[in-house]
């Protein structure tokens, strides 16, 4: 796979505001592509192929997924998501960075299968908070948010195989430190093969 | 090894412009402290004891050694210098941050005793502007200057095991970069234990 791009993959437990803090980094950084996950899910009124995802047939997505075409996948009630490997491979090849805003899971098996990717994890500050946001978002019923709390234990086991934490307490603050990862992993010796080259002659 | 503070290593090729970084870095981190060197040869003129370096008999340094005490030591024409393990122990279980300013193998010394040091390599431009500088500098001989330069290419062979390349074209920019290394590594799961134990409540 290219080394030009970097790849960026945010998730964290639901609630902890990982939408927010993706589409402030798609603003600030018009050059940093989001992959639009693959479905086989009916669209929903108003979403728009390509854009919220890319919806397809289940033969399709099942030989996507018998030919290595993903770099993760799912099967939630009896639907499929994940995200194509062509596209972030094309981006990266070409220089661009790519970000994925996709769930715990599929994190850890993107980094299985491309140990490159940058896998930051968005935590809420604390359990309570958690629970204020969950709450106050209103989307959730209350048997529901319970349950996503007592999914938060296992989850933040989970976190300690990823590569950064970014606790978002404030918005600013975490887009900052996220920017500050990006910039840093940019850095790393596997993105400065040609200037080591020019030492040689 | 405490895991509150960070290791920062500096190093790269003579003339690439680590000291002005280092004493930049210092500067604009008052909680960053430097770690200073031991040896055994004997203080200059205007060295100060604990300032510029820690003065040891050699029989102290060879004790050092066979104790394990030293994180990276090398014999430089019959005199010794290296790393006090105990100092940068200290530090980092008190939760500050230490920096090391060593040369090339000293950084990958340090490395392998310690993998959560983070090493950073600080790069000229290119051979031109290493020349160029080390012209200018003028502490130097054409002969002494011709013979770092003959090793460039081998120190940049080394730079690959490094986690992160700095090429110093702008000492401003570098400390930028060098500061999103330093806010990023700290975003690293290892230092979030505390914060990971409240979820489980």
């Amino acid at each position: 796979m290219g080394k030009k791009g970097i790849l960026v993959v945010l998730s964290g437990p639901s609630g902890a505001g990982k939408g927010t803090v993706s589409r402030a980094l798609q603003r600030d950084n018009p050059t940093l592509r989001l992959s639009v996950s693959a479905t086989t899910r009916a669209p929903r009124k108003g979403e728009v192929e390509g854009l919220h995802y890319h919806f397809l047939e289940k033969e399709v997505f099942k030989e996507l997924i018998t030919n290595n075409q993903l770099l993760e996948w799912a099967e939630v009630y009896g639907n499929y998501y994940g995200t194509l490997r062509q596209f972030v491979q094309d981006s990266l090849v070409q220089g661009d960075d790519v970000m994925l805003e996709i769930d715990i899971q599929g994190a850890l098996q993107v980094k299985e299968k491309f140990p490159e990717a940058v896998l930051i994890f968005i935590a809420p500050p604390s359990k309570s908070d958690l629970r204020s946001r969950l709450v106050s978002r209103g989307t959730d019923s209350r048997k529901e948010i319970e349950k996503r709390l007592s999914c938060v234990a296992s989850e933040m086991e989970l976190a300690r195989r990823y590569d950064y934490i970014v606790i978002n307490d404030d918005v600013t603050q975490a887009l900052e430190k996220i920017q500050a990862i990006i910039t840093a992993e940019k850095l790393r010796p596997r993105y400065h093969e040609l200037f080591f080259e020019q030492f040689k002659k």
